[in-house]
C-alpha cells in the first residue's frame, strides 16, 4: 500500500500574503522522471495564469532541465552528487528491482525490495540534506517569501506520516476511473489524468505508418520513461510475439534491434504517447502500467497489455484487470505465446475495448477538468492562507489517542480501582463480622 | 449520530434510458417542512434544464402543494390519513420534543425520544404502505420508465441501512464550512446551502423598518417553518431580552403579542429569511439551528445565537458554536438575561463575525456551486444509468465479513485445528514409547 501512495502531491501554506486576484508565489520540490513531466502540466498552467513559479532543483537532475522551459524559474543548488552518480544510482536500483528480486521466498523478496528503497532513500536524503544545510539557498528562499510549497511527496514512511501531517492540501493523482471506491478525507483532491490531452498530429513518417495499418489498426508499446532497453533475451521474446499480429507496432526500444523484429513492427527512441493513444486507429497499448500511461489509456479509452516492472506498476495492472480493461503477462518469465494471446484477447475479445471505453466515459464526466481542480486547489491555499477547516482531527493525535487506547485506560483503571475497593471493603466488613462471632463465641 | 443522516437526498438509478444531452425523468418521493423547501430548489433547477419532474404525494401532505407550482407534475396518491390528523399528528410530536422531554435522567430522555421517533416513522410507514399497496399507482409509475428516483432519507435506521446500500448517489446537505472534516465516500456529494440566493429586495414597510434601525442594524428571529408560536411565559422571556437592545428585530411570532414586547421588535408571521440575512445591517441571527437557517446565516456571513428545539438542531448549533459563530442558549431554561448576553456578545464580539464570514468565504470559494453539483450528479446518474463505480464494496458484505470476523474465524480454526492434530500425535507417540517401555520391563 505505501507505495501507492507515491501518486500524490501535496500543499503547504506558507507566510507569504495573497489575496483573491492577485497572483502568488510558488515554491516546488520536485521528483524526477515521470513524476517530473506529470507535475510540469500544472506549474504550466499556474504560470499561465501569472503565478510566479520556482522549481528547487539539485545540479545533478536528470529529466528537470533549467536550460530548457517556458517562464518556470530554476534555483539550482550544487549537489556533490554528480548527473552521472545520480542517474546511475536510480538506474541500478531500478535494475535490480526489475532483474534481481530472487523470486523464491516471499520474505527474501520483501527484504531486497526494503533495501533497495532505503538505498533510494538515501540518495534523496543526501539531495535534501545538500538543500537544507546549504544557508545562502536558505536565506534567499526566506526572504523571497513564497506563498506555498508544491511538493511531491516521494517513499520513507515514517517521514512521510510527519509531512502528510502538515501538508494542508493533497492532489492525488487518482480518480475513481482508475481506483477502487473508498473513504477519503476532504482534504484529498483527485486529480489523475490531469495531464492528458486530445491527440495532436503525428509527424508525417509515423502519421504514414499509422495509415498504412489500414482497418487492423496499430500497437502502441512503451515501458515508460525510465526503462528503454532490455536483455537481448526478452526483446527477442517480444519481437517474435508482435510479429505474428496484423496489426502495425510502434515500439519505444533504444536497444540493439531484436533478430525476430517482424516487418509490422517500428522501433522508436521516443513516441509522442498521448497523441498515439488518441488515434482512432490504435486497438491496444502495451505499457509497464506507470500511471501516467495508464491514464492516457483511460482518456482516449485504449484497451492494455500491462508488463509490470518494478514500485506501483503490478498494482496499477490489477486495477486495470479487475476493471477488465487489462490482460497482464510477467516481464521475466512469459513467452512469445503469452504476449501473443494477451495481444489477441484485448484486440479481439470486444468486452476489453467497452470496458476501457467506460472508463474513459467516466473519467470525461467530471464537474471540473482535473488540472483545472489541481490548480484551484493551489490557489484556495494562496487564498485562505491554508485549509485548516479541511484537516482532520486525527493528525493531532497520538497513536494511543487515535485508537482511543488513553480512554479504554481510563476506564479499565476506574473499573480495576473500584473493583479493588469494594473487595477490600467486603473483606474489612466479612472480617469485621468474624472477629465480632469469635469474641461472642468466647463471652 | 443517527439524526445528522436526516440532512441527506438520494438518488437511485431506475431501468430507463437516458443519453447525454437529452432530457431523463425523475420520480421524486420528499418529505414535509423544510426538507421539502429544501428539495424544491433542486427540482426546480431539474425542471428549468428541461427535465421532467413528477412527485409522488400523499392526500395529506402540508407543505407540498400541488395546484400551486412551476412545471413540476404530481402524483397525488390517497390515503386514510387526513391533512389534520397528519399535520396534526407531526405537530404534537414536535410540542413532546420541546416541551415534554424528561431532563431529569438521561436513560428517560432517550427512551421518549426513541418513542417519539417511533410514532414519526409509523405515519411515515402508514403513507409509504398506501403508496406501494396502491396497484393502480404502481402500474402507473411502472409504465411511466423514470430514469432516477430521488429521494429524501428520513429517520428508522434499520431500514434505513438498507436504503443507503441501494442508492447510487448521496447529496448531502452539508460542507466543510459547517461540518468538521472526516472520511467520507465517493457516491457521497456535499451540496451545503444549495438553496441559499443573493438577498432580493425587502417588502416596502419591511425595508423601511430595517433602514430606520440605522447604525445599530437589526436582528433577525425565527424558530423555522415548524414552529411559530410558543407558551406566554416564554414569549415574555424573549420578548423582554429584546427589548433591550438597541437593534430593531424582526421576530417570526404568530402566538399572542407579549406584554413585554419593545417598541423595537416587530412580529412577522412570515420573514423572507435569506433577504434578512443578506442584508448588511443584519447584525445576529437567532435561530432555533435548523440545517436551511444556519446555511443561510453562513451564505451570507451573520453571526447567531442558537436556541435549538429537537431533532439535529442541538448538534448543528454545537457546530456553530465550535466554529466560533454561535452562542448557545436553552429554549426551557433561559432568563431574560441569558438571551440579552448571548445576544450582545455575537454582536459586540467582533470575533463571532469574523468567523461567520470566514465560513461565509469558505462557501463561497468552491470549483462549483452547490447547486449545480447537486444537478450535475442527478444528470450522471441518469446518464450512466447508476453510478457503480463510486460504490464501497462494504455494502455487500454482511456485518461478518465487514469485521473480518469470517477471515479471523478460519485462521482460528486453522489454529485450534493445528493445536489439535499435534497435541494427538504427541500423546500417541508418547503413549506408544510407554508401552514399548512397559513391555521391555517384563520381558
Amino acid at each position: 500500500m505505501a507505495l501507492r501512495w507515491t501518486s500524490l502531491l501535496l500543499l503547504m501554506q506558507l507566510s507569504g500574503y495573497f489575496s483573491s486576484g492577485t497572483c502568488g508565489k510558488v515554491l516546488v520540490w520536485p521528483t524526477e522522471y515521470s513524476h517530473w513531466m506529470n507535475m510540469k502540466t500544472i506549474l504550466d498552467e499556474l504560470v499561465q495564469r501569472g503565478h510566479e513559479v520556482t522549481v528547487l532543483a539539485s545540479s545533478a537532475s536528470v529529466v528537470i532541465d533549467p536550460s530548457n522551459t517556458s517562464a518556470i524559474k530554476f534555483e539550482v543548488y550544487p549537489t556533490s552528487l554528480s548527473k552521472d552518480d545520480f542517474d546511475g544510482s536510480l538506474m541500478q536500483l531500478v535494475h535490480r528491482a526489475i532483474y534481481d528480486l530472487p523470486k523464491d521466498t516471499f520474505w527474501s523478496h520483501v527484504s531486497q525490495i526494503e533495501e533497495i528503497m532505503w538505498e533510494f532513500s538515501e540518495v534523496m536524503r543526501k539531495l535534501c540534506k545538500d538543500a537544507v544545510l546549504n544557508k545562502k539557498l536558505m536565506t534567499k528562499l526566506q526572504e523571497s517569501k513564497f506563498d506555498v510549497v508544491f511538493a511531491d511527496a516521494v517513499g520513507r514512511s515514517t517521514t512521510f506520516y510527519e509531512t502528510m501531517k502538515k501538508a494542508d492540501m493533497w492532489l492525488i493523482r487518482n480518480y475513481w476511473d482508475f481506483d477502487f471506491p473508498r473513504p477519503y478525507l476532504p482534504n484529498f483532491h483527485l486529480i489523475g489524468g490531469h495531464h492528458c490531452k486530445p491527440a495532436k498530429s503525428l509527424p508525417k513518417e509515423m502519421e504514414d505508418f499509422v495509415q498504412s495499418s489500414g482497418e487492423n489498426g496499430v500497437v502502441v508499446f512503451s515501458l515508460g520513461s525510465m526503462i528503454s532497453n532490455m536483455t537481448e533475451e526478452r526483446a527477442n521474446v517480444i519481437a517474435s510475439a508482435l510479429a505474428q499480429i496484423p496489426q502495425k507496432v510502434l515500439w519505444r526500444f533504444d536497444g540493439k534491434k531484436p533478430d525476430t523484429l517482424g516487418p509490422n513492427t517500428r522501433l522508436y527512441k521516443w513516441l509522442p504517447q498521448n497523441d498515439l493513444l488518441g488515434r482512432p486507429k490504435t486497438k491496444a497499448f502495451i505499457t509497464h502500467g506507470g500511471a501516467n500511461g495508464i491514464y492516457e489509456a483511460i482518456y482516449h479509452g485504449v484497451p492494455m497489455v500491462g508488463i509490470p516492472l518494478f514500485a506501483d506498476q503490478p498494482d496499477n495492472i490489477a486495477h486495470m484487470k479487475a476493471k477488465g480493461a487489462a490482460v497482464r503477462v510477467d516481464f521475466n518469465t512469459m513467452s512469445s505465446t503469452d504476449l501473443l494471446n494477451a495481444l489477441k484477447t484485448v484486440i479481439n475479445d470486444p468486452m476489453y475495448k467497452e470496458n476501457a471505453m467506460k472508463l474513459s466515459r467516466i473519467h470525461h464526466d467530471q464537474p471540473m477538468k482535473p488540472l483545472d481542480r489541481a490548480v484551484f486547489w493551489i490557489e484556495f491555499v494562496m487564498r485562505h492562507k491554508g485549509a485548516k477547516h479541511l484537516r482532520v482531527a486525527a493528525h493531532d493525535l497520538t497513536w494511543f489517542q487515535y485508537h482511543s487506547l488513553d480512554v479504554i485506560g481510563f476506564l479499565l483503571a476506574c473499573v480495576v480501582t473500584a473493583t479493588f475497593i469494594i473487595t477490600k471493603c467486603c473483606l474489612f466488613i466479612w472480617r469485621m463480622f468474624a472477629t465480632a462471632g469469635k469474641k461472642e463465641k468466647r463471652e
